[in-house]
């Protein structure tokens, strides 16, 4: 095998591209391909284990999937799969995830020290699969791989929006493909508690409206990502986000009353009582059974956004804070946590709290998750804290890929740390707050742009580029549908329902002109409880389009190589006339109007732009002069309508804007005098 | 409540059509809607049970996927499920699954006799929710409701293709949906034998390839049936269709010798020695153990196309046939089939057979499966024999919807019978024999054209109007994606691997535009076995085109309603200008050419019948004479193009052909003088 060391983590534009999400710490890519065709199989030799065993037939189903190639079980082997242990019973903190992917046109190899590494080896060799014009193959090349960050997560709330089992097994099929390690189970919150106690079944009977997880499901789960390599870590929040809780238990709560599952969204009053025994007794036994029913070695308490209301209002609350000499709420809030950690420590856990819980005299081996910044993961590092960085990874805000992938644990106030301060931070995990999210609407909201994290968590430091990471969250999430993940369901469940059967272009065209909002501008839109259906256009589309930003790829490349021109001009006149037209094409889906309320001023709107990318093309072509008078009216529509409405944002404004900002600037400004294609 | 009776079994192009199917025996239709909006909730009065509770929760979750609205615990019931008692354990012959369904303009109410009836009024329901301008809704109606035969079922063969747990799980949601109560489970032949046997574990251990159902798989699949009210009956088939059993058993066969997994399709030598105890012994243990797993009274052992080479070739069997008076090796497997009832009736099972078990000496009991003709049906019931059919509804030879659905149960040889020994007549099954089926393409197969199947088993006999028919099953194919089941699995999978990610258009045009062949035509066209993959044109196509038929409906309207006539020529305009564009949009696909290595050819004809349309278009249009020698080169070329290539029918010839019957046709013909808005 020719082997050409890639620079990846240069802007490679020209180079060899492969379409890999995380990227591998080594590539050297050979000359020629490995077909894979009806002969194609896979085996485990040396160590193995019924583990092992079951992670190579679903990678067989997998590639069948892919390539509609029957798995076959006999005959020479194409991938062989080789390791020299087995992983630990339950996938571990600091695991050696390791693994070498050797591909020749005869044949493909993955060896790895332990089940672990070579799981991550197939997942590479999965996302390898490519078609030409004759046949299913993949590249000769080499990979020496192993992740730059141990604790690589993703934290899911299926609290506030019940998340049902396949729902995260899919979930975690799409996690395991990208290499994350961590899933973080968010379990409980004032909108409902999703577990199954046994000894305190009013938790679930009262606090879920039957929505939970039986220990059964948990076990399920645990066992499902344990196969992929990935760590369950459950989260109770407390003493705030409890209000589930207390339908059941009132007597827990910081005052008395009759409490009722809050259907609203936001931070509410009902707090546990840190000052009653009886309630460190329940806690006690609540977190030994759930210690015993998660296998992981840490344990999340939450903790965060504790409101004091209850706590200033209650005379015996207050009375125990003096007698106990705290001056103020946070040290009340310290102090329940110090008993909250040595219950865990009891039952065999370490402790995770968010940020809010550090505080002089927490254990030393309380693990911080940030979601407030680098500088808390940072101060937690100095007092000698393990760490991992939630902030900057909140899918719920609705952010391009670009804006995580900017995010690095190690930077700002961490970067700052010594190399032994460093090393305790430990990665990071993103966040799906599911307050706007249904299970329907979840996969589009975590998917592609968790990949492009979780390049972040695993690839070299260096890997930065921008460009690079759009070419391969592209082909990465064309290629996600084949883990099962429904990536693109928003869309599909909104057409069906307003054109059943219908393939509703101009609809399509319409979700993929406008990107859906985050969680701030959606609260302010409507008053939305858990009750209300989230079924809308803001549902259907994407955080972030890859369509609109293509053309806005297309538009900065219109002065760059005069070559293709003529082309990439075609390619927007086409997208422009798509618009143009859709307003009209969609008018006879308002039928069913009071699912596309919203919709009708943004299709119109769409339209419009349509016509102005239209009209600039013309200037374009023709080097007819630009109306100065024009430009600016065009330029203040388009401000208007990029305005929010229906929590969705027209992104079609933007390349429309940057070809009117082309227009209009100065050829010697835009680009090398002699060089320019566009004329004025 | 208005009651407006239907006359259901006329056809009613005029009247209110409700998108059920199977129509239900008896509806009124009233005033007014009852909204379905996020107050929507269900009820269980009076009796209820696990079983119950369980439907209605599974209903809940199916109403809030196809609405998006979030299924509320609480509340004033908008449903109300009302039954007397329970089902039997496991579904049972000859159950009452009748149920009543009222809805008014304020809440809805399903009863039934049993849990059974409840669950049949309760997918009513959900088959009626519809969306107009303003909501969600049901009209309001009364529906008194019961089946026609008790047994309404499907034949899927797991054996040629294997088909998970999964697959099977979704479509017995859909059966569920469209009220069938049988999954005939065909689960071992010479390419596979499918089940784990404790016994004898090397039937699944040598005979599957790895692919078997575990006995917990077998379990969980009989308690997914029985909670949607469906019976599971096995089928292993015996003595022929047996090479995978003497793959680890070869001393079970009637010639010695090394047995190997059959990869080819068709009738096979290999075949059960009926003459030596050891066989019997073996059996009586194997028996034994599947009834014990297969709670159902009916236990299915085949019996078709046995050939009797190997028994031709044993000294040993002639010499058992020639002491037992046998005069042909048809009396030989009769008696083999009295030794296997015998078996099955000592495990309390009462034996099925296809109707090649149909001889003298036969036990009363055994009922008869025909897939050969009414004839061998009203045979059976002649000699006392209960019996189903199943000729006429071999989903696997891809016949139109309106083919199966005229064919009738009780008609041709069965319409001469008693009334005692028409009520034999139980019913009858779908069959899907999977030689050209793996569980990618099963869906697309067997939906939606199984439901008018399940139509014609349960509604009333005069529900025969075919125009109603395809009415209502586009509408329930439409529906149908609710119950999970992949109903347009083929297309996307064959789409995602030509161009990932792209919605691919023309693709669509063309598979919209094609008929899949059946197996009689596919087993001509190259040499298939069981590990050619199946990922092809005509794998993506579907058995029946939707779309073309309806263009076709459009010609056959041009004629009908003047008014209506610029419309429906506007619809084929768009419609053959697609395809005329298809074939040069569809080029830039075939960089993946081995996926659609047929597909050009094809491409180019639909593009070539796209133009002949717009051409007659024209003439019908301007009026301008047509021209004989014109119209006679069109009819050669389509002809032409109407012969089967890569596995496919070109469908779009026929309304192009169709149109120009039409103008070639005498005006007097076509229609009646001076109602004509076909100008010549």
């Amino acid at each position: 095998m020719l082997a050409l060391s890639l620079a990846l983590c240069a802007p490679s534009k020209a180079g060899p591209s492969l379409a890999l999400m995380p990227l591998p710490a080594q590539v050297s890519i050979g000359e020629g391909k490995l077909i894979i065709d009806d002969s194609f199989s896979i085996r485990i030799s040396g160590y193995s284990d019924r583990h092992l065993q079951d992670a190579t037939a679903r990678l067989a189903s997998r590639i069948a999937r892919q390539t509609g190639i029957p798995p076959r079980r006999a005959g020479k082997p194409t991938l062989v799969v080789e390791c020299r242990g087995a992983a630990p019973e339950y996938p571990a903190l600091s695991e050696d995830e390791s693994y070498r992917l050797e591909i020749s046109p005869i044949s493909a190899r993955v060896s790895a020290p332990t089940v672990t590494g070579a799981l991550r080896g197939m997942e590479t060799f999965s996302q390898l699969i490519a078609a030409d014009a004759d046949s299913f193959f993949v590249p000769t090349l080499r990979i020496d791989d192993r992740p730059r960050f141990t604790w690589r997560g993703l934290m899911l709330d299926a609290a506030r929006h019940w998340m049902p089992v396949p729902v995260i097994e899919r979930n975690l099929d799409a996690m395991a493909a990208v290499k994350l390690n961590v899933f973080h189970w968010h379990l409980s919150d004032d909108q409902g508690f999703r577990v199954e106690s046994r000894l305190f079944p009013k938790l679930q009977q009262l606090g879920s409206d039957g929505n939970f997880y039986t220990q059964s499901d948990v076990r399920r789960v645990i066992a499902y990502a344990r196969d992929r390599g990935i760590r369950v870590v459950p989260e109770f929040d407390m003493p705030g986000h409890t209000t589930s809780w207390l339908v059941g238990y009132p007597e827990l709560a910081s005052a008395p009353g009759r409490y009722e599952i809050e259907r609203k969204w936001g931070i509410f009053e009902p707090v546990l009582d840190p000052t009653r025994e009886e309630v460190y007794k329940f806690l006690d036994a609540f977190l030994g059974e759930m210690a015993g029913l998660f296998p992981d070695a840490y344990f999340h308490l939450g903790g965060d956004e504790v409101l004091d209301t209850q706590w200033k209002q209650s005379r015996t609350i207050q009375a125990f804070a003096a007698k106990k000499g705290f001056q103020t709420s946070a040290e009340l809030h310290a102090y329940f946590n110090r008993r909250i950690q040595a219950l865990l420590a009891k039952h065999g856990k370490k402790m995770i709290g968010w940020d809010e819980v550090l505080a002089p005299g927490l254990a030393a081996d309380v693990l911080i998750q940030s979601w407030r910044g680098q500088k808390s993961l940072a101060d937690a590092a100095r007092q000698g804290h393990r760490g991992i960085l939630s902030y900057g990874y909140y899918l719920d805000h609705m952010q391009p890929a670009s804006f995580h992938y900017q995010i690095d644990p190690v930077s700002g106030e961490t970067a700052a740390l010594s190399a032994q301060e460093t090393a305790l931070v430990l990665g990071g995990e993103a966040c799906m707050w599911s307050e706007y999210v249904t299970e329907e609407t979840l996969p589009s909201r975590i998917w592609p742009r968790l990949a492009a994290i979780a390049e972040r968590f695993w690839s070299p430091r260096e890997t930065t580029d921008i460009h690079s990471m759009y070419t391969r969250l592209d082909a990465v999430n064309r290629w996600l549908q084949w883990t099962g993940v429904q990536n693109r369901s928003g869309y599909s469940l909104l057409s069906e329902r307003v054109a059943p059967g219908d393939r509703a272009p101009a609809l399509w065209v319409l979700v993929n002109a406008v990107e859906a909002l985050g969680i701030d501008q959606r609260q302010e839109a409507r008053h939305y409880t858990s009750l209300i259906p989230l079924n809308r256009l803001a549902d259907a589309a994407s955080p972030e389009s890859e369509s609109v930003r293509h053309l806005e790829e297309v538009v900065a490349g219109l002065s760059a190589d005069p070559g293709q021109r003529q082309q990439r001009v075609e390619e927007l006149r086409r997208a422009f006339t798509e618009w143009s037209r859709s307003s009209e094409q969609l008018r006879s889906l308002l039928s069913v109007r009071f699912l596309l309320l919203e919709a009708s001023s943004v299709s119109e709107d769409l339209s419009r732009i349509g016509n102005i990318g239209l009209r600039a093309l013309q200037y374009l072509e023709s080097g007819e002069k630009i109306s100065g008078d024009w430009l600016a009216q065009q330029e203040h529509d388009l401000d208007r309508m990029a305005q929010p409405r229906a929590e969705v944002v027209l992104a079609a404004v933007r390349p429309v804007h940057a070809l009117l900002d082309a227009l209009s600037r100065p050829p010697s400004h835009a680009e090398p005098v002699g060089n320019s294609p566009i004329s004025h």
